[in-house]
């Protein structure tokens, strides 16, 4: 019932990595996202020996704001490290299509311009995002099982399991060390694609010796192994074998292994298949051009066609399973899609991991639809008993015991998933100087299989908001944060400079404070107090001064009154 | 894996509810809220016959605001209704001590001054609540085995097993017919405070036939019986078995039955106790003084004393498992306690359900103490793999096959709780019309043993913000959402209203918008324009007009620059 965060205790395991061979130069480690915030994955590998100095980029991911980041739409990656080195950087490559890898690049790329690489789908899934936001970059795609060398660096991927097609891992290989990129992943041997982790590549590339290895460590506080994603089908045939209406499944967009298992379902009951939503729509188009989704054209329909066919006969795959406003499905359950209507016979079967911060709008949604008659499956349970894409405990030891890297840095989880990762990899015989606990903008370097010190860098947070990238900082949010709390209170006061006197009404204008109509005297009492303060200094002459004062006294004034802490501004007209 | 709403079906179960025996007059049943939220409990049942009318009130608790609500501290339920009815008041009867049946008192009873009726534990923590905020009402503490007269209401309290000790059900009864008033519970056969559910009260009650039961509903979606409170303990005493420092335990401070086993597990470790936080000493001040809390004074220390004492010798039982900011735990992981520091020996234990909405702030505060080097415990999992106070399906069929009512209505849940206890009535031989869901402000009457049809009332939320209640409204609430997503942009504008044209410069200022330093080009382009827009208007001698027209433009000249929508304001000012 409870996970536990243990003192590791180390277990005299046979263990004794293999120390690589004749190395020469220094490698170094940076993660620029994805280490205490799981998202915004974006990692920098630098080789430098001699006067030269090469870099590698490993994703470029976004991450999501957290609950005090009013208004702001995505975080990213902060390269200002990155921004007079351009020309060292001999590429980024992509281990995966998922958002927390790709999408910040329409919003980096630009100011770095160098080249892409990476696997089919994921190419495919990273230049639909840039075509987005009407950036072209060049992408190139990369055959698995062919090393790809960029500079002093040569990649080997790895291809790996996980809630996506085309993941990978990489061996990343240097003249001074090597490094196996351990991105998200779990050991699901019975994949929805039947293409499993290739097993015998990460044995064969440990046996030269790994200096490091990152790995995945989002499932560290869960015991066993993670179930394979191809479990969700039996869910999905008992569900559609007692649906007499139309079959409704929703889940994240970028999820393709589970929309395969909705497709395949809907197949084997003859349906016709309907996508909603543009992310579902582009994803699918895109990973079933390149044979990564099996969805013949003959069972697919349009959004127009749904209403000519028998309930059912009919399959709709929806966006909109973190119950987004805007989404197809909030949409469809508000009654605001012609083409598709709630009947008592349908059913809407939830099939994600409900993102911590949107339960309440999940369940709002559900309640919608449940009102609507609809039969309403979902999971009212988080990663333990929902089929995670992250490897539990053993999946994570597996690794560890497949490359047997000299050092080990925990990446993609928080701060305690990194703690459980240690504690873990003491079990296998690691000790505490070998399980490196990061944090954005910590550099590691190694030399000749041996840590050596660096100065760190800095990274802040990068918002973007609207068009803004990097515009919004943290005096905008404590603004915007005031402002939601207890709204703004304005006094404009034209006054006589050289008086220092108020020449007419004083005006108090406020937005979200309270309803004002019914504080008319609360107002008055301000405004009067305002006066009788102004006309009492003699130092009303300095605006700046008697501005300041005016705002400490109204702020005191207003929380005594009210208990609330609105913004308040004094604005001094000059008449 | 998957929670389903089925499409009921009736089964031909054995089932005839015995119907009551010369009844005269109409009952009412009305809930002023605890339908589709959960929280801010307060039901009204009303009897009238021959121009006679009374009113019981059962509860009166406070709800929380959902994410939409910026700044607001409570929802409070609506009682307009009642303003004028006070005199046909009999009492409020409450069934137990949680916040959301019985914290709405100081904001309430101030507006009715009637009667409150409580058992002992109850009542104690009621006054609690009611002194805090200054409120002094007179409250009477009832003896469970008694019945209470009121009017022509008599009520039967029915001890059950929760959360909290002094549980209870109640039977109303009334010349026209009986309510079950079933508030939260669950069959705990072991319960902490050794006083299992009064099986036989509830069944002599149903002897003599039940109208309608009201029925707690949120464990609906739950297979099975929800477990005991007191397998808790065992999780607690694994722990405090590996605790080599201190032993720090968070709960909620209303849930009496777990903080009584963290403190007898403390005491069975030979370790001094101390409480930490307001919320957590009040109420076990108010359960200790009557016997709900077994907590000799001896094994007592206070927070200046821990320092004292071998930190394996020392138990802390905390408030703030919900990651509150300004709660005792926060406090203590920021430093901010000068008599309790964290070491890496100690261990903190989060043994509370993470309410929606809370997880992050709960998972920041476990970073916060893994990094200090805690062992941190906490459950990973919601309802479902935590031991709730709510009963699940098998419970909830318990009851229902004891009380046996005509009329059937789910309360303490949302729609979809509602729907799914709906499919489990069904299962025991319920039909539709027998079980009633409602909404807040539906009311339905009954008279000999039927269902009568009744107009509904209005209720709206009320929300609490500092000392205001009920003056957020929509229109402040959509105020402070605009400025929390975007901020605000204010522009001045000096004009000759005579002659209509601007006098002096123009003042434009945000606040939660842009960084103005960085924006100077905007801000100048938005001048120009407003500048322009108002030269060019023959009508700019109508302010209202000029100030809406300028307002819109600008509206859309910011979002085509910056994709953001502050909120626009545009100031005229005489001059």
């Amino acid at each position: 019932m409870f996970s536990f965060i243990r003192k590791p205790q180390t277990i005299n395991n046979q263990f004794t990595p293999k120390p690589e061979r004749h190395l020469q130069g220094t490698v170094r480690f940076i993660p620029l996202g994805g280490i205490g915030d799981v998202t915004k994955n974006m990692y920098v590998y630098e080789y430098e020996f001699k006067g030269i100095k090469e870099i590698l980029i490993v994703d470029c991911g976004v991450g999501f704001p957290d609950a005090n980041m009013y208004g702001v739409d995505l975080v990213i990656p902060d390269i200002t490290y990155l921004i007079d080195k351009a020309h060292l950087i001999k590429g980024i490559v992509l281990t995966h299509g998922h958002e927390d890898h790709i999408a910040a690049l329409p919003y980096l790329w630009p100011k770095l311009k160098v080249p892409i690489y990476a696997t089919r789908l994921t190419a495919a899934l990273a230049n639909v995002r840039l075509l987005d936001r009407s950036v072209s970059a060049p992408i190139t795609v990369c055959d698995r099982d062919k090393i790809l060398h960029l500079g002093n660096f040569s990649i080997e991927f790895i291809h790996v399991t996980h809630s996506i097609p085309d993941a990978n891992h990489l061996v990343i290989r240097t003249p001074g060390g090597t490094f196996y990129h351990g991105s998200d992943y779990k050991f699901d041997w019975t994949p929805v694609d039947s293409d499993p982790t290739q097993v015998e590549k990460i044995a064969k590339a440990s046996s030269t010796g790994i200096t490091v290895m990152t790995t995945d460590s989002l499932g560290s506080d869960r015991p066993g192994y993670t179930l394979s994603e191809r479990v969700i089908l039996k869910g999905f045939e008992k569900e559609i074998g007692n649906c007499r209406g139309k079959f409704i499944v929703t889940t994240q967009s970028s999820n393709i292994s589970r929309i395969q298992q909705a497709i395949t379902v809907a197949i084997a009951g003859h349906r016709r298949i309907c996508l909603l939503g543009r992310s579902i729509k582009q994803n699918v188009e895109v990973a079933q051009k390149l044979g990564y989704i099996k969805l013949p054209q003959s069972s697919m329909i349009s959004e127009k066609e749904i209403k000519r066919y028998p309930a059912n006969k009919v399959a709709l795959i929806v966006a909109g399973s973190q119950g987004q406003v805007e989404s197809a499905l909030s949409r469809i359950a508000l009654g605001d899609n012609k083409n598709v209507q709630i009947y008592p016979s349908d059913m809407v079967v939830f099939s994600a991991d409900p993102i911590p911060g949107n339960e309440e709008a999940v369940h709002s949604l559900i309640d919608l639809l449940v009102d609507l008659g609809a039969e309403v499956s979902y999971s009212e349970v988080l990663e333990d008993l929902h089929v995670s894409g992250h490897g539990s405990q053993n999946d994570l030891l597996l690794l560890l015991a497949l490359v047997k890297p000299r050092f080990v840095i925990p990446i993609g989880g928080t701060k305690r998933h990194m703690y459980h990762y240690k504690a873990l990899a003491k079990t296998l015989g690691y000790n505490n100087e070998q399980i490196l606990l990061l944090e954005n903008g910590q550099v590691v370097g190694f030399e000749n299989n041996k840590l050596v010190k660096q100065n760190p860098i800095t990274v802040e947070t990068v918002m973007v908001d609207g068009l803004g990238i990097g515009d919004v900082g943290n005096v905008v949010l404590r603004d915007r944060r005031k402002m939601a709390q207890d709204g703004i209170v304005m006094v404009i006061i034209p006054f006589d400079k050289p008086k220092g006197t108020i020449e007419k009404d004083i005006d108090v204008i406020s937005r979200g404070f309270v309803y004002m109509k019914e504080s008319e005297q609360l107002i008055y009492q301000a405004k009067q107090m305002v006066i009788r303060e102004f006309n009492n200094k003699k130092t009303a002459k300095d605006p700046l001064y008697v501005k300041k004062l005016i705002e400490d006294m109204l702020e005191k004034f207003l929380y005594d009154k009210t208990h609330r802490r609105p913004m308040v501004m004094v604005v001094l007209i000059e008449v």
